[in-house]
């Protein structure tokens, strides 16, 4: 029996998980998309994610979570998003915009529909390098949910483990930005910034780490919106 | 500093999540419970759990989960349920009500109330013993979900991990009724049935596990209606 390519792609509709659902479809996977919508402020998101779809050709199920708990600035639209004071300073520390359990439930709902749907990997755009400091991000998170995959389901324990893959998990935004480039990724379409704005505020973790990547690889970003407007060394 | 009392009980309405809520408030620990409708057939459960929760007098959140893929006998009404030739093939293998991911998503959701509301644990009824085989219910499964809470959250990163407790995990039926009976569960609020109707059916593998636990202790099930219909050998 050959790999199974049939792979759900958690897809936020920002950059990395863009970036995944190209190189997935250029990787040979059947890939549908499964995209949440959990009370985030940056709900833009969600329509971002849709449209990427509809470029790729690639099928999606969109669903509502959940959370009635707070615990976090991205969910409580009256507390104050952090700013770092310079892009080195993100990911020192876990923010206030850690969603707690987030990756957790995202995995367990991709697990679910991978092995109600016979794919055989669930893939997610997680990276641990340029990155908001999330411990639901890191490599030695992505092993433990692993296990889990493996133990926790009838796939697993008849021998057909679901599989996680993290194309991304250690690569920088630059190296992100320029695979995707290679793979024709619209990041015109995506959208990273934490704040449910018309435009991206461009000072926030998110829109300074899209930033800092977009300078690095010394092309301009397609959505127009990305330059940095804090005075921080990049 | 103590241990954190603060803690989540996973709340089915059946017999052994109400043991567990019985047990956390017999321990001392402040109780918060989480009851899922996930389109479960048997959605009385439900009520069941909201009852047990008034009884106690613990505080609960319902929330309705999402899962619009099948993949479970329990989930699609059409399909005809699993019934075991005697109670002893009963977990010999995964049967169809097997739900895809369905611990592993009650306890992330428990995971993200529990670090949202700052408790140290998050308590599951899983038993391994007289159980239907489910294998997100066995040793290895929870141990593999308590690392990716250690390594998944801000709270674990930080030293003060979220717990999870199963004390059910290696008793069987019996023994759950029996420990059940001192802490004065009562049972008679609780329903087992897989199906939904407005009796218990008597035959699925839950009810049949349930009666040849009652049996075993040589007590009458409150509930009065778990009889064992079937003429199989307990």
């Amino acid at each position: 029996m050959g790999l199974n390519k049939k792979a759900v792609i958690l897809l936020s509709g920002g950059l990395d998980s863009a970036t995944v659902l190209y190189w997935a479809v250029n990787k040979g996977y059947r890939a549908q998309a499964l995209i949440f919508d959990y009370g985030q402020r940056h709900r833009r998101e969600v329509g971002s994610a849709k449209a990427l779809c509809k470029k790729a050709g690639v099928p999606y199920r969109a669903i509502s979570i959940n959370l009635p708990w707070q615990g976090s600035s991205l969910l409580d639209k009256k507390s104050v998003l952090p700013k770092a004071k310079t892009v080195k300073d993100i990911g020192a520390h876990i923010p206030s915009t850690y969603v707690p359990g987030r990756n957790t439930l995202f995995l367990s709902y991709g697990l679910s529909l991978a092995e109600a749907a016979g794919a055989g990997a669930v893939m997610i755009g997680a990276n641990a390098l340029d990155y908001s400091g999330y411990p639901d991000c890191r490599p030695d998170f992505i092993a433990a949910m692993a296990k889990v995959f493996r133990l926790g389901t009838r796939a697993g324990r008849q021998g057909r483990p679901i599989r996680i893959i993290a194309p991304l998990l250690k690569l920088t935004k630059a190296q992100i930005i320029k695979l995707g480039n290679k793979l024709g990724v619209p990041y015109k379409l995506t959208w990273s910034c934490y704040s449910g704005g018309e435009k991206p505020c461009g000072t926030c973790d998110s829109c300074l780490l899209r930033a800092k990547g977009f300078s690095e690889t010394k092309k301009k970003d397609p959505a127009g919106l990305y330059s940095q407007k804090r005075k921080t060394k990049i």
